[in-house]
């Protein structure tokens, strides 16, 4: 290779530990627990599991494996089609590997992604083999420099028993400086400091990621390209659930609640959470800042349209177009935007004080406002809670949207009785359709039921659930079902593939 | 009255606000908003509450009523009894209200018992037209000194129109100096500093709680005694499930994960709570911090073993034997005790920082590890979430006690699915029961449920719930489940008296 390495790698106790990605590979033995950068498809390792996954088609072995969040194909598709995860936490996405997970063949740990860090900091889990983190560069003073995401990249560096950098060279330079790098000490009576953010932009931490130069055994150059996430163009059913999102918080603004520059924002991940920033261009609103977990297209359109003013989060997750425009928009983003671990951006005592506004996609809605993310049909794993949990139990308003029906209207997002749980009612304030808005606060049980099926629901569901309602009703109860009914709709789409029952 | 008021109205301007109960009852209107004090039956007006519902009996009119918890017959009986309650928040548990709120009569909103001060300050509920607040004393400063509880009173005292105190001639001259009001400033970039607890037994705020004097409209006298909560002694299996909590933690400990002193302990309400801490004498841990909500007979039991160093909270629950040596007792608790507001004895922030292993009791379980705190048959509310949410979500360890079965094995307490989510896997760490416990940390969900399985429940539905499992295993998915089959135990009980299949 022709590059001048000395550029990246600026600490000359480094200099000498390159080795290639399949040299590395032979490193990981049967049974080992492996920490690796990565979230949302930024800033993971590429080269390394891809060659880790080729050695897996020819030996038999199995590894444990942490991230940040979500993997792409080179990382957690190649490794889960060499069958080499036994066990996969805290989040992911990918299709190949959800099949593997639904099938029982890898075990997964959907867990808060604030808690991973702690979780780990513990105890609680096997301590780490090795850490694997894509770098953009070796500082001076041999700090890490990270690429597109923190995630859990600092806790495993400090954690794990060996570390290998895939230092990758085509990452923009501008990356150095974006990060705002913190670590919590342990948690105990005299022992943790409060976290010391008070404002959204100003920085706590470093711009690199502490490692003990001695455990870093190798160090693998990569110039693989970020991978960009799909993302659908917003349409007329997402515009108008951005339309009914704008008209809440108008309200909210009209009632002395909310000022125009709103609070902290923290928008979900996914193709309507984007499109729904996205719809807030025109807004009105202005000088918002974001607070959030991952920064996708709609917040740099946001700040282009100069409504956003500065956002914060652990993670990038880009369009091909954004992807491919990086390098050279990145500069120009660079003072408004911070990156920090996850542990802190979704931390439940930032959230907390900074009074965060919540928005997140739900996958099932039941008429008390219980919100699944998770699971097709109750047991089958779609990606994970991720960090929903860490901002909806804490924020100053909750909001979960979702297109009220799926599949040309045979299915309906809003349900009797969720089939699985992953935010109770206590946690949720606001359910979002494109139908419109219900405000569940202040309301009891049957009064959330009321307005959330006349507000929120589909016209073609409506007078199904009111009958499920009113029969509910009649058994009384704070929270009426009719037990053996409430899986009604979801057995039906079982047997006759649509929640209708005629 | 022949006290000498001076004694504790020790701020003149107080002095000729003096009113009877019945003349501050008919200060009420029509559709007004309440605040009271009061958590689980201490530091609640008594006077006051059966006074309105008195004047109740003869007019028609209803009020919303807010305190910090449950309050006891002179407050929330009485006025259940005389209809005149129409919304209840955050937490109850007195069996006539109970039954109106389950047959529509009274809406009830179950909150987390940390969030109502936050939805208070945000102009989320109505602003209250009353406060109505037992005091120990009135200090030379006009601070008002609480007896047996902090809850929400001091943001009451702040944010209500008028003011009532039901001053207690008859409460332990000890209180005063042994609460600790502390006040968040709003939400927000730049406006709430932390928290500044980083040991429990430091104190943070002020001895009372402040209020502007003007909207102090009346001073009723009382001498009502403290109302005892009814605490079944501890038995066989009350004892076998502290020692699987004990045998725990002895294993955290021996792992090295926590130290003899453990690490501050919040325990939940309730008999079976009460009598795990009771259990706890003997441990062989010592110098143990408790920084918990509601402080029960077992934390003083442990403080008089010399197992407790010091505990913190923000309320009293106590037995007849204990509420009638409270007086006398209370001076040699003074530096041992300290009472915080709600707010902050369950924040996030604190909670996480603090490290808090978190034991409450979970009224039903199932295999996946979710868990129902409040609804009987997953429909009729008992209590409410209380303060379990704030600890759960954020505990070092979060460990759900429950007995295997009730109503003689006619109950499993473990099921397919629980007929109402309070506490999702997510949050759950430890299940115990007089059976074993099932640490849970690090399993996914069909592990989970192995373990909970075979280790918690009742031999008598072992193979029923191993057969369920196997069935849902069969359709395969990340959280298994035969959906039109989940509830099939509920519905057998229902329609058999018993959730054994036959």
């Amino acid at each position: 290779m022709s590059t001048d390495l000395s550029k990246f790698i600026r600490n000359k106790a480094f200099l000498d530990k390159v080795v290639t990605a399949e040299e590395a590979a032979t490193w990981i033995e049967d049974g080992m627990t492996l920490g690796m950068s990565g979230f949302t498809l930024f800033g993971e390792p590429k080269l390394f599991p891809k060659a880790l996954a080729e050695r897996g088609k020819k030996e038999k072995f199995k590894i444990d494996l942490f991230t940040g969040a979500s993997m792409g194909p080179a990382a957690d598709q190649s490794m889960a089609e060499a069958d080499i995860i036994n066990l996969r936490v805290p989040y992911q996405g990918n299709p190949v590997q959800r099949k593997k997970i639904n099938a029982g063949e890898i075990f997964y740990i959907d867990q808060h992604l604030s808690h991973v860090a702690e979780s780990i900091r513990q105890g609680t889990y096997p301590s780490l083999d090795y850490a694997i983190i894509e770098a953009a560069a070796i500082t001076e003073d041999g700090d890490i420099i990270p690429t597109g995401s923190v995630g859990n990249s600092p806790i495993f560096l400090d954690t794990a028993k060996h570390v290998i950098i895939e230092l990758n060279i085509s990452a923009p330079p501008e990356y150095e400086g974006m990060h705002d790098i913190y670590m919590q000490s342990a948690a105990g009576e005299n022992t943790r400091e409060a976290i010391p953010i008070f404002e959204v932009s100003k920085r706590i931490g470093t711009p690199g990621m502490k490692v003990d130069s001695a455990k870093v055994r190798g160090i693998i150059i990569s110039s693989e390209p970020d991978i960009p996430s799909p993302l659908f163009e917003p349409n007329a059913e997402t515009q108008q659930i951005a339309d009914n999102l704008l008209s809440f918080l108008g309200e909210e603004v009209k009632a002395g609640r909310l000022t125009e520059s709103l609070a902290p924002l923290q928008s979900g991940v996914g193709s309507v959470a984007n499109a729904v920033l996205n719809g807030m261009k025109t807004s009105g609103f202005k000088d918002i800042v974001v607070a959030s977990e991952v920064l996708q297209d709609g917040v740099f359109d946001l700040i282009d349209a100069g409504v956003v003013k500065f956002a914060a989060g652990t993670a990038l997750s880009l369009s091909k177009k954004r992807v491919e425009s990086l390098g050279k928009d990145l500069a120009k983003y660079k003072d408004k935007i911070v990156f920090r671990p996850q542990e802190i951006s979704n931390h439940p005592e930032v959230i907390r004080r900074l009074g965060i506004i919540s928005f997140n996609t739900a996958l099932e809605v039941d008429i008390y406002g219980n919100v699944n993310s998770t699971h097709v049909g109750g047991t089958h794993m779609m990606n994970g809670i991720g960090g929903s949990g860490d901002f909806a139990r804490n924020a100053r308003i909750t909001i979960f949207v979702t297109q009220s029906t799926a599949k040309d209207g045979k299915i309906s997002a809003i349900v009797p009785f969720v089939a699985h749980v992953d935010h109770t009612n206590h946690d949720v304030d606001v359910i979002i359709t494109e139908q419109g808005y219900a405000d569940l606060r202040g309301l009891a049980p049957t009064q959330a039921a009321e307005r959330i099926i006349e507000n929120c629901m589909h016209p073609d569901y409506k007078q199904q659930a009111r009958d499920y309602l009113a029969a509910a009703k009649e058994r009384g109860g704070q929270t009426p079902h009719v037990l053996e009914k409430a899986f009604s709709w979801h057995t039906n789409l079982a047997e006759k593939g649509t929640m209708l029952i005629k």
